[in-house]
């Protein structure tokens, strides 16, 4: 028999006017879904397309699941939010092919990128990715946190602006405190901090502290949190929220 | 007088499905249009609707440019490929308005957010950005080398994997290539590189090596491109592109 399709597609932050062309074409095409639910919840299928929504701790149970019916001859769509390859659902699929059966390597496998949260958030700022910029998971759910620490070091001392994601989440409550605490030790506490939730959406919050005030409760697991570097700028205005950005060039001001 | 609005919006990455509604929306609305000439070139503008297409050396004069008539009362769109955010027109946008009049901080400035390219190639690839990585552009234009090479090794000691914009130009033809050199001291040689061009386009081409035998003519100006970690992985497969993915999880391969 020959093995089916299976799509990893981006749904982009939130605002369905984020979301790409490609990606409502993709959805369009596929018959079976898989994905946390409410990234499925926010899909208008036809009554013919069959839903197969799940926890968002299951990720590599559902890429399972989504590969299985996609080698029976299924056109699969896994739903992802964002770009489902920055901290979501298409490394957790390449790693089930990786240790799954050969004929799960047959499938027509492709990605469908999408708008990821700190674009989206750092638009709102304004550019604070503006220079080189990097972007961590704050879960050691999936890795220790000494090697978080470490990349958050190296990266503070090498000038990266950061985006922070699954910053905190009730089963880890204190992770982004302390990476406040390490980074308060390698930068001005006046870099700023941009903390965004729902960028694009009716219930956007768009909050900007320097790191001096930082807090890990200004944060809940669907916040994407920006610290820029000792170059970051903030340019106030009256009756408008102020801009971030990073400016391109590197003035060599602090660090 | 009122000042008018500058929308800076973000095209995506060249094929027209992954530039977002909002994008498209932004652009139908603006009356006034600046940019490098090529991105002007992908709109289908109304008559009514004005060019002031550019060099893409000249970002500042162009920034400077259209917050002159956004001040004036004009209904401004400043045009970039990929995402306005990363290495392209909203950093050089706020530059100016930081060092420009009083007036210009009056204007209803916006940034809508697109698909950058690292993105793009991530997905072609399969997800080789699955882990914390970062975002460097190899240009020495707008900051020393020696600033480039210290980010270089902090990302790769610390086990980010890396994009690479701006790779080289005829100007700037030695960086890349000096850039795998360093990186070859601190990883091993079989961790894979992708070269992304035109990715989603009808001239699209990925290609993907080992960072032994990765060499600087490899990429043109519009390449894109992603050097992995020793956690790294390539699925081989028959008659299909390989899938290069960083895993979730930490290994604690190499490095």
């Amino acid at each position: 028999m020959k093995a089916g399709s299976l799509t990893v597609v981006g749904l982009g932050p939130g605002n369905p006017d984020q979301m790409s062309p490609e990606a409502a074409a993709a959805v369009t095409a596929a018959e079976d879904f898989f994905g946390y639910f409410p990234y499925i919840d926010r899909l208008n299928l036809r009554p013919d397309q069959r839903r197969h929504a799940s926890d968002n701790r299951e990720e590599l149970a559902r890429a399972r699941a989504a590969l299985e019916m996609a080698a029976g001859g299924g056109k699969v769509c896994v739903v992802s939010g964002g770009d489902p390859g920055v901290f979501a659902m298409a490394a957790a699929v390449c790693e089930a092919i990786d240790e799954g059966p050969a004929l799960w390597r047959e499938i027509d496998f492709s990605v469908v990128p999408g708008i990821t949260a700190m674009l989206a958030v750092a638009a709102k700022a304004g550019a604070p990715l503006g220079h080189d910029f990097c972007a961590i998971s704050l879960s050691n759910n999936l890795k220790p946190w000494d090697v978080i620490e470490k990349r958050l070091i190296a990266a503070a001392t090498a000038g990266f602006v950061m985006a922070f994601y699954n910053p905190i989440s009730k089963a880890r409550p204190h992770q982004l405190g302390e990476a406040f605490d390490i980074l308060r030790t390698h930068l001005p506490g006046s870099v700023p901090v941009i903390f965004g939730r729902a960028a694009g959406r009716p219930d956007e919050v768009i909050r900007i502290v320097p790191l001096a005030e930082a807090t890990g409760d200004m944060a809940d697991m669907a916040t994407c949190v920006i610290v820029g570097t000792a170059e970051t700028r903030v340019i106030e205005r009256e009756n408008q929220r102020p801009i971030v950005y990073s400016p391109r060039y590197f003035r060599g001001t602090g660090a």
